[in-house]
Protein backbone atom coordinates (compact mmCIF):
# COMPACT_ATOMS: atom_id res chain seq x y z
CA UNK A 1 0.00 0.00 0.00
CA UNK A 2 1.42 3.26 -0.43
CA UNK A 3 2.21 5.03 3.15
CA UNK A 4 3.16 8.46 1.04
CA UNK A 5 -0.19 9.55 0.05
CA UNK A 6 -2.02 9.54 3.63
CA UNK A 7 -1.42 11.69 6.77
CA UNK A 8 1.20 10.03 9.55
CA UNK A 9 0.16 8.83 12.50
CA UNK A 10 1.30 11.72 15.30
CA UNK A 11 2.44 9.45 18.63
CA UNK A 12 3.63 11.38 21.64
CA UNK A 13 5.46 9.33 24.45
CA UNK A 14 7.66 10.06 27.09
CA UNK A 15 10.17 7.56 27.67
CA UNK A 16 9.02 6.80 31.71
CA UNK A 17 5.41 6.31 30.55
CA UNK A 18 4.79 2.20 31.11
CA UNK A 19 1.55 3.00 28.90
CA UNK A 20 3.79 4.43 26.44
CA UNK A 21 6.27 1.28 26.23
CA UNK A 22 3.60 -0.85 25.72
CA UNK A 23 1.62 1.26 22.69
CA UNK A 24 5.56 1.70 20.77
CA UNK A 25 5.42 -2.07 20.50
CA UNK A 26 2.08 -2.25 18.67
CA UNK A 27 1.89 1.16 17.25
CA UNK A 28 4.04 0.17 13.97
CA UNK A 29 2.03 -2.51 12.79
CA UNK A 30 -1.30 -0.87 13.40
CA UNK A 31 -0.38 1.94 11.19
CA UNK A 32 1.22 -0.64 8.58
CA UNK A 33 -2.37 -2.98 8.64
CA UNK A 34 -3.42 0.61 7.22
CA UNK A 35 -1.05 2.16 5.01
CA UNK A 36 -0.63 4.67 7.38
CA UNK A 37 3.61 5.83 9.00
CA UNK A 38 4.14 6.84 12.50
CA UNK A 39 5.77 10.23 12.85
CA UNK A 40 6.93 10.02 16.67
CA UNK A 41 7.76 12.54 18.88
CA UNK A 42 9.56 12.44 22.09
CA UNK A 43 7.88 14.71 24.77
CA UNK A 44 8.40 15.23 28.72
CA UNK A 45 5.18 14.12 30.37
CA UNK A 46 5.57 16.11 33.64
CA UNK A 47 5.60 19.74 31.11
CA UNK A 48 2.21 18.77 29.77
CA UNK A 49 0.93 17.67 33.26
CA UNK A 50 2.06 20.98 34.59
CA UNK A 51 0.28 22.64 31.64
CA UNK A 52 -3.37 20.80 31.81
CA UNK A 53 -2.84 20.71 36.02
CA UNK A 54 -2.34 16.92 36.06
CA UNK A 55 -0.26 14.61 38.16
CA UNK A 56 0.52 11.31 37.80
CA UNK A 57 -1.38 8.29 38.29
CA UNK A 58 1.16 7.40 40.85
CA UNK A 59 1.32 10.60 42.73
CA UNK A 60 -1.89 9.51 44.29
CA UNK A 61 -1.74 6.86 46.37
CA UNK A 62 -5.09 5.09 45.83
CA UNK A 63 -4.59 5.32 42.50
CA UNK A 64 -0.98 4.24 42.57
CA UNK A 65 -1.74 1.06 43.78
CA UNK A 66 -3.86 0.12 40.80
CA UNK A 67 -1.56 1.82 38.05
CA UNK A 68 1.12 -0.02 39.28
CA UNK A 69 -0.85 -3.12 38.57
CA UNK A 70 -2.77 -2.29 35.67
CA UNK A 71 0.79 -1.45 33.89
CA UNK A 72 2.20 -5.23 34.40
CA UNK A 73 -1.31 -6.53 33.50
CA UNK A 74 -1.43 -4.29 29.85
CA UNK A 75 1.84 -5.50 29.07
CA UNK A 76 1.30 -8.85 29.70
CA UNK A 77 -2.22 -8.30 27.82
CA UNK A 78 -0.09 -7.51 24.88
CA UNK A 79 2.07 -10.13 25.48
CA UNK A 80 5.07 -7.81 26.50
CA UNK A 81 7.39 -8.71 28.87
CA UNK A 82 7.40 -6.01 31.90
CA UNK A 83 9.42 -5.33 34.99
CA UNK A 84 8.59 -2.57 36.82
CA UNK A 85 11.51 -0.06 37.28
CA UNK A 86 13.22 0.53 40.94
CA UNK A 87 13.74 3.91 40.00
CA UNK A 88 9.85 5.49 38.56
CA UNK A 89 8.93 7.90 37.25
CA UNK A 90 12.58 9.33 35.76
CA UNK A 91 13.68 12.47 34.00
CA UNK A 92 13.38 11.70 30.34
CA UNK A 93 15.54 14.74 28.92
CA UNK A 94 18.14 13.54 27.84
CA UNK A 95 16.81 10.13 26.37
CA UNK A 96 14.13 12.79 24.80
CA UNK A 97 17.17 15.33 23.50
CA UNK A 98 18.73 11.94 21.68
CA UNK A 99 15.43 10.87 20.35
CA UNK A 100 14.86 14.35 19.02
CA UNK A 101 18.95 14.44 17.90
CA UNK A 102 19.01 11.19 16.08
CA UNK A 103 15.88 11.75 14.24
CA UNK A 104 16.86 14.59 12.53
CA UNK A 105 20.18 13.94 11.69
CA UNK A 106 19.82 10.36 10.87
CA UNK A 107 16.21 10.08 10.35
CA UNK A 108 12.83 8.71 11.65
CA UNK A 109 13.82 4.98 11.13
CA UNK A 110 17.28 5.74 13.67
CA UNK A 111 14.84 7.41 16.26
CA UNK A 112 12.48 4.46 16.18
CA UNK A 113 15.53 2.06 16.72
CA UNK A 114 16.20 4.21 19.74
CA UNK A 115 12.99 4.46 21.38
CA UNK A 116 12.65 0.82 21.17
CA UNK A 117 15.68 0.29 22.72
CA UNK A 118 15.52 2.83 25.52
CA UNK A 119 11.72 1.73 26.50
CA UNK A 120 12.58 -1.92 26.52
CA UNK A 121 15.96 -1.02 28.26
CA UNK A 122 14.03 0.78 31.02
CA UNK A 123 10.74 -0.93 31.18
CA UNK A 124 12.24 -5.21 30.79
CA UNK A 125 16.17 -4.37 32.08
CA UNK A 126 15.88 -1.73 35.19
CA UNK A 127 18.42 0.09 33.11
CA UNK A 128 17.67 3.99 34.74
CA UNK A 129 17.88 6.28 31.90
CA UNK A 130 18.39 8.89 33.56
CA UNK A 131 21.43 7.93 34.94
CA UNK A 132 24.86 9.22 32.28
CA UNK A 133 26.72 6.76 32.75
CA UNK A 134 24.15 3.64 32.33
CA UNK A 135 22.23 5.77 29.33
CA UNK A 136 25.50 6.33 27.57
CA UNK A 137 26.26 1.74 28.02
CA UNK A 138 22.99 1.68 26.70
CA UNK A 139 23.74 3.98 23.12
CA UNK A 140 26.88 1.79 23.19
CA UNK A 141 24.67 -1.65 23.24
CA UNK A 142 21.76 -0.12 20.49
CA UNK A 143 24.36 0.95 17.53
CA UNK A 144 24.70 5.10 18.62
CA UNK A 145 28.04 6.68 19.07
CA UNK A 146 27.40 7.36 22.40
CA UNK A 147 29.74 10.28 22.71
CA UNK A 148 27.74 12.05 20.13
CA UNK A 149 24.95 11.28 21.74
CA UNK A 150 25.85 12.98 24.79
CA UNK A 151 27.06 15.76 23.38
CA UNK A 152 24.19 16.36 22.33
CA UNK A 153 21.80 15.93 25.03
CA UNK A 154 24.47 18.58 26.32
CA UNK A 155 23.61 21.22 23.34
CA UNK A 156 21.16 23.16 23.55
CA UNK A 157 19.99 22.95 20.02
CA UNK A 158 18.70 19.93 21.10
CA UNK A 159 17.58 21.26 24.34
CA UNK A 160 15.50 23.33 22.53
CA UNK A 161 14.72 21.13 19.79
CA UNK A 162 12.36 19.03 23.04
CA UNK A 163 11.57 22.37 24.38
CA UNK A 164 9.83 23.17 21.08
CA UNK A 165 8.21 19.50 21.06
CA UNK A 166 6.60 19.83 24.45
CA UNK A 167 5.47 23.17 22.89
CA UNK A 168 4.15 21.99 19.90
CA UNK A 169 2.51 18.82 22.10
CA UNK A 170 0.18 21.21 24.66
CA UNK A 171 -0.43 23.64 21.43
CA UNK A 172 -2.52 20.01 20.15
CA UNK A 173 -3.80 19.07 23.29
CA UNK A 174 -1.53 16.39 24.30
CA UNK A 175 -2.30 16.11 28.32
CA UNK A 176 -1.00 12.33 28.62
CA UNK A 177 1.13 9.80 27.33
CA UNK A 178 0.85 7.97 25.14
CA UNK A 179 -1.15 10.00 22.69
CA UNK A 180 -1.84 9.50 18.82
CA UNK A 181 -3.49 12.20 16.45
CA UNK A 182 -5.21 10.87 13.40
CA UNK A 183 -6.47 13.40 10.75
CA UNK A 184 -7.11 15.83 13.74
CA UNK A 185 -8.56 13.24 15.81
CA UNK A 186 -6.90 13.01 19.58
CA UNK A 187 -6.52 9.35 20.99
CA UNK A 188 -4.94 9.15 24.65
CA UNK A 189 -4.20 5.97 26.37
CA UNK A 190 -3.14 2.54 25.13
CA UNK A 191 -6.26 1.63 25.69
CA UNK A 192 -7.43 3.17 22.55
CA UNK A 193 -5.78 0.94 20.46
CA UNK A 194 -8.93 -0.35 19.19
CA UNK A 195 -10.74 2.61 19.03
CA UNK A 196 -7.75 4.06 16.43
CA UNK A 197 -8.06 0.21 14.22
CA UNK A 198 -11.26 1.23 13.96
CA UNK A 199 -10.56 4.77 13.16
CA UNK A 200 -8.30 4.03 10.67
CA UNK A 201 -10.34 0.89 9.31
CA UNK A 202 -14.01 2.81 8.56
CA UNK A 203 -13.35 6.19 9.31
CA UNK A 204 -14.83 8.67 11.52
CA UNK A 205 -17.83 6.96 13.50
CA UNK B 1 -23.91 -22.70 33.05
CA UNK B 2 -24.33 -23.00 36.86
CA UNK B 3 -23.82 -19.18 37.56
CA UNK B 4 -24.43 -20.27 41.50
CA UNK B 5 -21.09 -21.78 41.95
CA UNK B 6 -18.63 -18.99 40.74
CA UNK B 7 -17.94 -15.30 43.07
CA UNK B 8 -20.28 -12.29 40.93
CA UNK B 9 -18.63 -9.41 39.17
CA UNK B 10 -18.81 -6.11 41.40
CA UNK B 11 -19.60 -3.50 39.62
CA UNK B 12 -19.40 0.16 41.01
CA UNK B 13 -20.91 3.09 38.89
CA UNK B 14 -22.39 6.37 39.65
CA UNK B 15 -25.29 7.25 37.57
CA UNK B 16 -23.66 10.37 36.11
CA UNK B 17 -20.22 8.88 34.68
CA UNK B 18 -20.72 7.94 30.99
CA UNK B 19 -18.34 5.46 30.99
CA UNK B 20 -20.11 3.56 33.43
CA UNK B 21 -23.59 3.90 31.43
CA UNK B 22 -20.96 1.88 28.54
CA UNK B 23 -20.14 -0.49 30.75
CA UNK B 24 -23.88 -1.14 31.83
CA UNK B 25 -24.93 -2.20 28.26
CA UNK B 26 -21.96 -4.93 28.04
CA UNK B 27 -21.52 -6.23 31.67
CA UNK B 28 -24.43 -8.90 31.40
CA UNK B 29 -23.47 -10.08 28.34
CA UNK B 30 -19.29 -10.36 29.15
CA UNK B 31 -20.69 -11.55 32.76
CA UNK B 32 -23.17 -14.30 31.26
CA UNK B 33 -20.75 -15.30 29.04
CA UNK B 34 -18.49 -16.87 31.64
CA UNK B 35 -20.93 -17.77 33.82
CA UNK B 36 -21.21 -14.94 36.22
CA UNK B 37 -23.42 -12.88 37.91
CA UNK B 38 -23.36 -9.13 37.97
CA UNK B 39 -23.48 -7.57 41.46
CA UNK B 40 -23.98 -3.86 40.74
CA UNK B 41 -23.14 -1.27 43.65
CA UNK B 42 -24.68 2.28 42.97
CA UNK B 43 -22.16 5.00 44.37
CA UNK B 44 -21.31 8.71 44.52
CA UNK B 45 -17.91 9.07 42.34
CA UNK B 46 -17.55 12.59 43.89
CA UNK B 47 -17.15 10.72 47.83
CA UNK B 48 -14.28 8.47 46.27
CA UNK B 49 -12.86 11.35 44.19
CA UNK B 50 -12.28 12.84 47.52
CA UNK B 51 -10.90 10.20 49.71
CA UNK B 52 -8.89 9.31 46.54
CA UNK B 53 -7.84 12.97 46.45
CA UNK B 54 -8.68 12.87 42.70
CA UNK B 55 -11.10 15.27 40.44
CA UNK B 56 -13.51 14.34 37.49
CA UNK B 57 -11.43 14.38 33.99
CA UNK B 58 -14.05 17.59 33.11
CA UNK B 59 -12.85 19.54 35.75
CA UNK B 60 -9.61 20.12 33.65
CA UNK B 61 -9.85 22.86 30.87
CA UNK B 62 -7.70 20.78 28.54
CA UNK B 63 -8.85 17.49 29.75
CA UNK B 64 -12.76 18.31 29.17
CA UNK B 65 -12.62 18.90 25.49
CA UNK B 66 -10.79 15.56 25.06
CA UNK B 67 -13.06 13.70 27.61
CA UNK B 68 -16.08 14.96 26.12
CA UNK B 69 -15.38 13.52 22.89
CA UNK B 70 -14.25 10.16 23.88
CA UNK B 71 -17.45 10.15 25.92
CA UNK B 72 -19.18 10.04 23.13
CA UNK B 73 -16.98 8.04 20.50
CA UNK B 74 -16.67 5.50 23.10
CA UNK B 75 -20.11 4.84 23.13
CA UNK B 76 -20.74 4.74 19.75
CA UNK B 77 -17.61 2.41 19.29
CA UNK B 78 -20.02 0.00 21.76
CA UNK B 79 -22.80 1.20 19.14
CA UNK B 80 -24.72 3.12 21.64
CA UNK B 81 -26.82 6.19 21.27
CA UNK B 82 -25.50 8.97 22.93
CA UNK B 83 -26.21 12.74 23.40
CA UNK B 84 -24.65 14.71 25.91
CA UNK B 85 -26.29 16.10 28.88
CA UNK B 86 -27.03 19.83 29.12
CA UNK B 87 -26.64 19.39 32.81
CA UNK B 88 -23.33 17.77 33.83
CA UNK B 89 -22.27 16.57 35.55
CA UNK B 90 -25.12 16.40 38.32
CA UNK B 91 -25.66 15.03 41.86
CA UNK B 92 -26.78 11.41 41.55
CA UNK B 93 -27.87 10.48 45.45
CA UNK B 94 -31.75 10.44 44.74
CA UNK B 95 -31.13 7.87 42.26
CA UNK B 96 -28.44 5.97 43.83
CA UNK B 97 -30.75 5.58 47.13
CA UNK B 98 -33.58 4.56 44.74
CA UNK B 99 -30.96 2.03 43.49
CA UNK B 100 -29.86 0.63 47.12
CA UNK B 101 -34.04 0.68 48.25
CA UNK B 102 -34.71 -1.36 45.18
CA UNK B 103 -32.39 -3.65 45.20
CA UNK B 104 -32.84 -4.29 49.24
CA UNK B 105 -36.80 -4.28 48.93
CA UNK B 106 -37.39 -5.83 45.26
CA UNK B 107 -34.22 -7.53 44.82
CA UNK B 108 -31.53 -7.58 41.99
CA UNK B 109 -33.73 -7.54 38.74
CA UNK B 110 -35.64 -4.68 39.89
CA UNK B 111 -32.30 -2.04 40.51
CA UNK B 112 -30.66 -3.01 37.51
CA UNK B 113 -34.15 -2.65 35.47
CA UNK B 114 -33.62 0.84 37.41
CA UNK B 115 -30.24 1.56 36.34
CA UNK B 116 -30.42 1.03 32.69
CA UNK B 117 -33.30 2.86 32.73
CA UNK B 118 -31.72 5.91 34.23
CA UNK B 119 -28.76 5.67 32.88
CA UNK B 120 -30.34 5.86 29.23
CA UNK B 121 -32.39 8.45 30.52
CA UNK B 122 -29.32 11.01 31.43
CA UNK B 123 -27.32 9.97 28.39
CA UNK B 124 -29.51 9.33 25.63
CA UNK B 125 -32.80 11.58 26.95
CA UNK B 126 -31.30 14.36 28.88
CA UNK B 127 -33.23 13.63 31.26
CA UNK B 128 -31.81 15.74 34.32
CA UNK B 129 -31.78 13.26 37.35
CA UNK B 130 -30.89 15.24 39.81
CA UNK B 131 -34.09 16.74 38.97
CA UNK B 132 -36.85 15.84 41.53
CA UNK B 133 -39.94 16.19 38.97
CA UNK B 134 -38.46 14.69 36.13
CA UNK B 135 -37.17 12.14 38.50
CA UNK B 136 -40.45 11.05 39.35
CA UNK B 137 -41.47 11.32 36.10
CA UNK B 138 -38.61 8.94 34.74
CA UNK B 139 -39.18 6.29 38.28
CA UNK B 140 -42.97 6.01 36.72
CA UNK B 141 -42.36 5.49 33.39
CA UNK B 142 -40.04 2.93 34.44
CA UNK B 143 -42.73 1.32 36.04
CA UNK B 144 -41.76 1.94 39.61
CA UNK B 145 -43.78 3.81 42.16
CA UNK B 146 -42.32 6.93 42.28
CA UNK B 147 -44.32 8.17 45.76
CA UNK B 148 -42.55 5.41 47.37
CA UNK B 149 -38.78 5.67 45.69
CA UNK B 150 -39.64 9.58 46.49
CA UNK B 151 -40.16 8.34 50.13
CA UNK B 152 -37.17 6.37 50.07
CA UNK B 153 -34.80 8.94 48.86
CA UNK B 154 -35.72 11.00 51.78
CA UNK B 155 -35.32 8.01 54.37
CA UNK B 156 -32.64 8.10 56.53
CA UNK B 157 -32.60 4.02 56.24
CA UNK B 158 -31.59 4.52 52.78
CA UNK B 159 -29.23 7.50 52.86
CA UNK B 160 -27.20 5.35 54.94
CA UNK B 161 -27.19 2.38 53.14
CA UNK B 162 -25.54 4.94 50.40
CA UNK B 163 -23.40 5.94 52.37
CA UNK B 164 -22.11 2.72 53.66
CA UNK B 165 -22.30 1.68 50.12
CA UNK B 166 -19.59 4.64 49.38
CA UNK B 167 -17.51 3.60 52.35
CA UNK B 168 -17.55 0.07 51.18
CA UNK B 169 -16.32 1.64 47.55
CA UNK B 170 -13.38 2.93 49.37
CA UNK B 171 -12.29 0.28 51.60
CA UNK B 172 -12.43 -1.58 48.35
CA UNK B 173 -9.75 0.82 46.64
CA UNK B 174 -12.14 1.96 44.23
CA UNK B 175 -10.98 5.34 42.90
CA UNK B 176 -13.38 5.99 39.57
CA UNK B 177 -15.94 4.33 38.10
CA UNK B 178 -16.83 2.54 36.22
CA UNK B 179 -14.87 -0.07 38.57
CA UNK B 180 -14.86 -3.91 38.90
CA UNK B 181 -13.35 -6.71 40.54
CA UNK B 182 -13.57 -10.31 39.72
CA UNK B 183 -12.02 -12.46 42.14
CA UNK B 184 -10.16 -9.76 43.84
CA UNK B 185 -8.66 -8.47 40.95
CA UNK B 186 -9.69 -4.94 40.22
CA UNK B 187 -10.52 -3.06 36.48
CA UNK B 188 -10.99 0.53 36.17
CA UNK B 189 -12.63 1.72 32.63
CA UNK B 190 -15.39 1.06 30.10
CA UNK B 191 -11.51 0.33 28.20
CA UNK B 192 -10.59 -2.69 30.79
CA UNK B 193 -13.69 -4.84 29.09
CA UNK B 194 -11.14 -6.87 26.53
CA UNK B 195 -8.53 -7.50 29.49
CA UNK B 196 -11.85 -8.52 31.90
CA UNK B 197 -13.10 -11.11 29.09
CA UNK B 198 -9.46 -12.77 29.25
CA UNK B 199 -9.30 -12.62 33.10
CA UNK B 200 -12.39 -14.77 32.94
CA UNK B 201 -11.95 -16.86 29.90
CA UNK B 202 -8.17 -17.88 31.12
CA UNK B 203 -8.29 -16.79 34.96
CA UNK B 204 -5.19 -14.56 36.08
CA UNK B 205 -2.50 -13.78 33.35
Amino acid sequence: MNTESRTPIDFYFDFSSPYSYIANEWIDALAARHGRVVRRRAILLGVTFQAAELKSPVSYPIKRDYALRDFARSARFEGLPYLMPSTFPIPTQNAARVFWWLQETQGAEAAAAWTRSAFRAFFTRDIVLSDPAALRALLAESGVDAEAAEAAWSDPVWKDRLKQANEQAIAAGVFGAPFFVIDGEPFWGNDRKLQMERWLGQGPY
